[in-house]
């Protein structure tokens, strides 16, 4: 397995196209696509932390070694709890995306949906993919995953659409590969991996063969084009002379982008599906079960952790930690949070063998459902607590440049101290601005897919007639 | 173990002294009496029923035979994951409690405390409380629980209360046992059963001995007197010509009463504490964690599960199941019911051996007490979007035995039709009746505890020293 | 005006066809047809009390005599408010429905109706209209409305349904009047009125003539049967051997009935709306906007009074109200009800007048709306913060006749008391109980119409063009 | 009185000494502080618009002449209402702060408290303020306000504080004035005013009277010094090569400072109290009470028409403004913002004359506060709502700057494209996370105080004796 520092090494190799802020960076010298890099390196140098090994590595089941946990499919209800928690651990460390969290819930997809290919269809596509598995655990490659299309009119389907490249989709077949074109939209993370892992969006109808496909690309090959999402945060990390006046100073944003494919040719060992449609929607499904628990709700719970801790400190410096309401407000931050890590815990240890006979396990859907809309709407309320304890200065503070300033310093430190020094606050106000006056709020709500799409999941998974029954039995009304 | 009828011939021999309405009422005649030894015989039935053998029975670590679950020691995780379920079973057939169900929960706190006292003190509770549970488990008697003081002054200790009988406690000390006073309320069940476990309400301090005290005491032992509750549904259950014409017909609301104890005798094999203050804390939080993972959240999973079923009926009955605004409720309601299931499972999944050594499981503490809140809280959504999708019928309805009166049958029938016939949308209307507009909204809120108790439960359960250090460590701060 | 007194002499001229619970009963003996009549007398009451005149009296346009605010047309927006505060006084003082409300806003819906039909169409309604108002106020007559119709099948149209009766419509026409048919359900306190005006449920439409009747008839018409809803809370204050024992003891519950109409025959000089679909929608949604002010705001303001009065008082007969969860959740309590409160208070005074030219004035539809919809959530709030408080007790505690059976009295009075004695926490719990574990969750929900009508409405009443220019102009995008 | 062009003219006479990020800056140069003077200058031009002239504009009582209603003491509720919509209109029209809305309502508190002084302690207060008044209202001059102090240890009256600068007082009095010491929070928009008036944070009390103070002050008076606040929208600015890239282009975030008074001389006819203890708390009640309607409510309801409009837009961009889970969505916000625009018109036309006697009116306080919850705790969902509808581009869009850069141009063009163009998108997303991935979720949590201190203050207001009485009266429990 890669040390942290090989990872960096490693990355030396990739010179993608990226763009920010209307310009092209390096990858390598870029203040934002630089957390990338750190985020991921921080995630290898957790994996090599004995204290963490349970957690971050397991023994392949291939090659009888120890592998990243991102790099390995589920074969038990264990397995998925110990996939959860590495989602809860690496927020608690990072504040930020793992961004091979994506890539790990796409393998998992895949992996169940290929071998039903291979042995329904004849296919090779789950050798194909087992092959590539082995690849990547010998090398240990951090690999994120593209899912989200464009979608252009939100109206029609792909093939009705104007313009088919608004989902991306095989333009040509070759002998030795397909060539393919579209754009993943707020993608997380590819800009700093080895390699990235594309599904459809969702379930592909007959006719729309070319929009069926699902396949691994590395980093940088030709036709690749990465255009990085800008915000303020953005700005502030371009402007700041050192990480540490930020609010989350090492790795800051979940940072996504376009990444866009303009005629990108795939060798076939690295195709997983092509024009199987009936088996699109089924893939998804799947992804989007597993990534419901893990980033829909442990990697949230591990955020809120964080916001839990820093709001409590800021409690704590301004001396107010134990008036009542306080006291009512952090309970409720907390009581949000174990609710949604119960629903992960239920969904991962409730989880089951799917397919069936494959050796592969996904979580139980319902409860990574709830896991999610339990975040979802909880972490706008974590958020309103974290900024009504932080107070007006979570947004009214000042630089902490200023303390380095001998014409303000001396006031800063008069007036912003309480019951702690004027530092602590500052460094504890910023972090938590950097959560209630940021882009968690948005963000957290479309992780691992809108609500409304956990809504529709959650109404479809129930058995109503089981519950009307009961209800008829004991109503006294015959069964219809 | 008993059959159903067995247990009903069993409770002839009982003729508690039972007041309700301000008259003495005859436990096997009055017809709110009548629920509780109804729903009793149900409990028993599902017990004999195969398909809910694994859920109602297991096997005894003492005798080896088969016992109901409701006199079990939880001794794995798994045991833990049951005995929930067997909550929500009994709520979904019965719509009212299982008055085993504190009885049960009772045991499992006191084989632990009494196995501590006898480890530590050198007592003999445990070996009493075990060959009383043989005895339980070969008789299969119905055991409620007893726990609620009437608590008098509420800012005063025991001792400090003018009149010291607002707690129960021990006001005699003989050879052969001890005699009790005090009375326990809101009391569920104890009427129909065969004994009760009593226990203190709350954590004894030193000068407090006489509180700190747990038994055993059959029904209608000499000094007992039940007190019931009054509410309207007892009284329309007094007037109804039949059963059918009710909201829950066979087995009404979860009947408590003020179970009054003037001097009763407690010979001392039935005595499982008696002074141990420094133990009575722990006894009642064990009983807690274990109420509130069953009562407190798979109780109402399985009303809810009812509700749901109803509501569904309703919207077909009427006819608008399909519009969105029903769809978007009823979703609601499936999504506050999945998340609070999903916390008891994480709260069975997630026990422990406690005390350690024992082989006696607890669930997990924070997440029984998140069911209980997302439950609390949950519940009067739930009666809301019942009551919505109800409509006004749940509440203006006229009598089903209008449909017998040929005067006003033709017009019931003309005027209350919609997608179903009359006869259905008033059966169903009364059974919503009774969640939205009954007793259950508030009973649920109280049920194992008041959520005050459960989130000064999750404050001090919270690791807060950990969290701030996750969020110093990102934020750049020092461990202080 | 009438006084109480006269008020209930003159009701005995009427012997109005009552069914309830199967069986007919005498409006001037069944103890729940007497709490309407109570009601009723009590609201004649509060015109005849000096501290109330300015709220429940006015002086008529038409005689210049003080007339009950019930019979007035508003013609200001003070009368708007005047109005609300009539709506909120009557519900302190009855806890239950002033059975005159929806008939005062059937008579102002109508007001402007007709005087808009008489003037384009040329049809004598609005001097009907006048003239039965003079006689209305000179008798000073009590006045309910008639406005839900039974509905049938929900997916078609009145005049798709396999029963038309299920909307009331027009029969027949004669020289003399025309004969209706069809049910009001849900309808509110016809039993112990003089008279009742009924309209439409809804706008109807070319071809639906018949259903577009509007008109006033006497209690006890021949043709007319009352089938009254039948709760709980029915037997009870039947089987109470006084209704002291009761949660509200002299008013009960908003008692309701389907009011059946089978050929009854309406005199012209009754009839003020007869086929003119064109204006039904509008009358009704003038009767929508000025009933949410008053039934769906103003009224449930009055009962949340009650209920957190109720609550402090059961705090403090606790010994609890200082504790700070419980001032938080009086003070949500409080939060809802007075923001419920400035709702209809906005209503009334940004009303207008309505037809242009009229003198007749309206409330503003949106604050309206927002004040039903506020409190509508809200009740259900403050209910499940009344049983928090409340305690068990609101849902356990046995019945006050328990108090005079020298058997279990000094048990109760023992065991019940706290910081005050059990008479009085028994009362109040008992007051208590008939709010968070009754009718009237469900009954604030749909009264004034379900909440979904009043979202429908604010969507509809919103200048999102207004609003998107507001918009645009500050990010800089160009007008459309 | 000034137009916007006199305006900025008049402020080139000012060169506060304003420090930013760690460096001084020029208020005429400094790419935010810039943001303050085009905010002034919008609010003067709206006062020239004779669409608004009722609402920005008024008589003034004392010289006949029409003048800024930033500069008016309301004399009648219909001038609260008036003071009331010129806070939703300057808030629709600039996205952020009327920088002079602090300072009227600080006018407003003191003009009654002077009143009172100079009445009953023989004072002359009141004909300072009103000469000062007549000079403001003369010169049509930008007013701010400085109420919230540094506060240090919060467990500590100002007395006690170690250093106690930490609250803003008179160090020296001398013959022609006084000089002060300390410094104001969270300070809206002094820079950008001609002068500032100060009013104390909390009431004072005996022993306390340095700290009884209030006074006006010129923008860069000897010894103030301004230090900016510093968010990453401030770094946006800054580095942005156009402000039309940014959010809020032209009017930017509610900028606030550290205003910092070190030795500060006043002279005495700027005083406007001085050592009244007894005055201050009441002083400080009266301004939470005005600004709470106008800056906790109205204000608000203004930002609030902003963000549902362009979240309309951003609907009808993708084409989704018609899916029922939008329309429900949409239509909340609305319920929340008419729901507090409610609750400031009550407050406004229930407001009194207050001192009385005096001419002078206050609102209400109970519908004041009712607002400020309202929207605090709605506006949390308005930006969960707004997040959700404008989708995950709202966190993740790229830099409008891509669409002037020819290597992305096409791709963004093409692949943010929906049922409107990529251009119009990005610009309406860009809106929309200056809203809900920003800084006005928590500043509008503690504008106008943090929602604890509403809270108190209902409880506070509340008549607890009076619906005791009532739920008594009807319970059947006589008063105590």
């Amino acid at each position: 397995m890669k040390t942290a520092t090989e990872y960096l090494e490693s990355m030396k190799a990739y010179n993608p196209r990226i763009f920010l802020g209307g310009k092209q960076v390096n990858l390598h010298e870029n203040s934002t696509a630089l957390t990338v890099l750190r985020a991921n390196a921080r995630v290898y140098e957790l994996a090599e932390d004995p204290k963490y090994a349970d957690i971050m590595t397991v023994i392949s089941a291939y090659s009888g070694e120890k592998v990243s946990r991102n790099l390995h499919i589920s074969s038990s209800t264990a397995d998925l709890e110990k996939r959860s928690e590495m989602a809860t651990l690496t927020s608690q460390m990072l504040g930020t995306c793992n961004y091979r969290c994506v890539g790990a819930d796409v393998l998992n997809a895949l992996a169940g949906i290929t071998w039903e290919m291979d042995k329904e269809l004849g296919t090779n596509y789950h050798s194909r993919l087992l092959n590539h598995l082995k690849y990547l655990q010998e090398n240990d490659l951090a690999v994120s995953g593209g899912v989200t299309d464009a979608k252009g009119d939100r109206t029609k389907r792909p093939v009705e659409q104007e313009d088919p490249d608004v989902y991306v989709h095989v333009v040509e077949k070759r002998e030795d590969g397909i060539v393919v074109r579209g754009a993943k939209v707020s993608q997380s993370g590819a800009i700093g991996s080895h390699e990235t892992l594309v599904i459809p969006t969702m379930g592909m109808r007959q006719g729309e063969e070319d929009f069926a496909v699902a396949f691994a690309v590395p980093n940088g090959t030709e036709g690749l084009t990465y255009i990085c999402q800008y915000t303020p945060f953005t700005a502030e990390r371009e402007l700041s002379p050192d990480v540490k006046y930020l609010g989350n100073p090492l790795y800051g944003q979940r940072e996504t982008c376009i990444m866009v494919f303009d005629n990108v040719f795939i060798p076939w060992e690295h195709v997983f599906m092509c024009g199987e449609t009936k088996y699109s929607g089924r893939l998804v499904a799947r992804f989007a079960k597993t990534h419901r628990m893990n980033c829909g709700g442990a990697c949230k719970v591990g955020f809120a952790d964080l916001i839990i801790g820093a709001t409590q400190l800021a409690a704590e410096y301004s001396g107010v930690q134990k008036a009542p309401h306080i006291v009512e407000k952090m309970t409720d931050m907390i009581r949000i949070n174990e609710t949604a890590r119960a629903c992960t815990i239920a969904a991962a240890l409730k989880g089951h063998e799917e397919p069936a006979g494959s050796g592969f396990f996904q979580p139980d859907d319902i409860f990574g459902n709830a896991a999610k809309l339990t975040i979802a709407d909880g972490f706008w309320d974590i958020l309103k607590w974290a900024g009504d304890i932080g107070g007006g200065m979570a947004v009214t503070m000042p630089s902490e440049l200023e303390l380095e300033n001998p014409e303000t310093a001396h006031y800063v430190r008069k007036f912003m101290k309480a019951s702690a020094p004027a530092e602590q606050r500052l460094r504890i106000s910023k972090f938590i601005q950097n959560w209630c006056a940021g882009l968690h709020g948005a963000g957290t709500w479309h992780g691992a897919g809108s609500p409304m799409a956990q809504k529709m999941a959650l109404y479809a998974l129930t058995n109503f007639e089981e519950k009307k029954n009961l209800a008829r039995s004991l109503a006294g009304l015959r069964e219809e």
